[in-house]
């Protein structure tokens, strides 16, 4: 068998067999890691790769742009369990091609991320690669212990919500493949696409409210990260597909272009905003708040159900058949 | 200019000026990042990366090999500040061309090296890659922070001393390369190739001793990694060539194949012992203690000297000129 046929998640179950921690320390299966300094403080741990091929072309993104997305995605976990980002740790693999000035703007988007997101880059390494560029950034977080929001607490009955509109990022990856010119709306979802703006305020806001259950940043697309939700806390779901936020710009050009917005928001991933769930008794005040302290929307496209990884999608009231392909770095 | 012409030193002093952190954390520039958390404990945080075609072939190394070696070179590091290992983030980028076997073989090594060091692995990032594969491990340790011994900290007159035989793995990887037939002392060598072992008790051991003055680990050669101690501590060194110890396995095998055993001692790389500075007043009691304490030999190969970044090697009293070339990834 080939990696071809191994996907993520079985590798990362297989090696969560091995290495089970003890009950104090959260493991493999959530956004971060959670090892607990002192009664009031928690450490977070997470770590993203960014492969030239796979997640990247180094002829289609300005390696300034690359650097700042490399911290942004890091940022977004630890957002997603109402941690504040701190200290950064980065390894760079170069292969024989990239030129100084390439690295040069590498360090520069990498600089101005870390400026906006106050986190100091405190070491890393640096080697060479035989071909591909490769970036592994692991971001340390801090938070309050009693303010964690995993994503196993989901309870039936619970508001699903997102903070932001999906797709856009997808949607602009897809406008520089097929090479469109660009106008004010294609220019916004590339840069959705090159500098996702997580906001750890935002996870703070969230995960300091008791009726918020349960919380998980979206990078691999709402589909397979609510199904990656629904496992961890053992409940099922109804997604009203009517109800998925998507941003005017998106539908714009997907109007022009004959695309189907709804893949790009269910399946499209690296939208790196928040997928929560709400108690829905609490949920009117919540929002309420939340526009208040944000300015922004929180959308509500569906509810928790007691039944065990069912995922279910509605549109018009009607259940609906999803047959988006997921996106799977293996594939 | 391309990355040819960037040093792995180029590029992390670059990214250094980027990032200053506080005067109460330690940054870029050591084995570790140190962070301290309470007023008795710091963490210690390094990263480590092993890359295809620059670290390892995949049809030489067997994956559970490369698995016990991506642990064990970030076990080096936290060893050299005087730490105590404790919990890794593990990122593997996998091509299509590796077997779900090879997957399973390399996370047993992982584990088999976890469990020797008592080592929590506690996430990571499973991707894709194009073409080759990488391995990159975060490493986090805690120390006490009066005990961390820091490149920096060399004073004129110190002997200079390493806790094992040099070379060893470089000759290794010869024997390899020359594909020549195996026998006790080649099997000796391969096997310090594959599975460094460093030893974090001897780490604590030093580093708890205040006559130690500086302390590092050797993984690109004694020539280039004790330039970086010199210019770090902003001092010279003069070392004695006939005191590098050489094993007899080395020594044995080089005399067969007309090798120079010095060439592997000084720039072969991965020796993953630890170079120490010790004040020489105190030097023979911290000896033989040493030798006490461990059954092991610490060897004394110099002195430092008031010199700035002059490294001076001798042999027989006269000073000889050492030409070797210096491993460098981006060569």
């Amino acid at each position: 068998m080939q990696s071809s046929d191994l996907k993520e998640d079985q590798i990362i179950e297989s090696i969560a067999k091995h290495f089970r921690p003890p009950s104090h320390i959260t493991g493999i299966g959530d956004d971060c890691a959670v090892i607990p300094i002192q009664d009031n403080l928690s450490w977070l741990v997470t770590t993203d790769a960014l492969i030239e091929g796979i997640h990247f072309l180094t002829e289609e993104i300005d390696p300034t742009d690359l650097g700042y997305k490399t911290i942004a995605v890091n940022v977004s976990d630890i957002t997603a369990m109402g941690g504040q980002p701190q200290y950064a740790f980065l390894t760079i693999a170069l292969s024989q091609q990239i030129s100084s000035l390439w690295v040069h703007s590498l360090i520069a988007g990498i600089s101005e991320a870390c400026e906006k997101w106050n986190v100091l880059l405190l070491g890393g390494d640096t080697v060479g690669s035989k071909r591909d560029v490769f970036l592994n950034l692991t971001l340390l977080g801090t938070t309050q212990p009693n303010a964690i929001k995993y994503r196993s607490s989901a309870q039936p009955g619970d508001y699903i919500c997102v903070t932001g509109y999906l797709g856009d990022s997808a949607g602009g990856l897809k406008s520089l493949q097929a090479k469109l010119s660009t106008n004010k709306e294609i220019q916004h979802l590339i840069q959705a696409h090159f500098r996702p703006q997580p906001n750890p305020e935002i996870g703070k806001w969230l995960a300091a409210h008791s009726a918020v259950h349960a919380m998980m940043d979206l990078s691999d697309g709402l589909d397979c990260d609510l199904k990656r939700l629904l496992k961890s806390s053992q409940k099922g779901a109804m997604i009203n597909v009517d109800s998925i936020p998507i941003s005017e710009q998106l539908s714009k050009i997907c109007q022009e272009q004959l695309w189907d917005p709804m893949e790009f928001a269910l399946v499209g991933g690296e939208d790196y905003c928040l997928l929560v769930t709400i108690n829905s008794d609490e949920f009117s005040q919540i929002l309420e708040a939340y526009q208040q302290h944000f300015g922004l929307s929180l959308f509500r496209i569906g509810a928790i159900q007691s039944s065990n990884n069912e995922l279910v999608y509605q549109k018009d009231g009607q259940v609906v058949s999803i047959n988006y392909k997921n996106y799977n770095h293996f594939e």
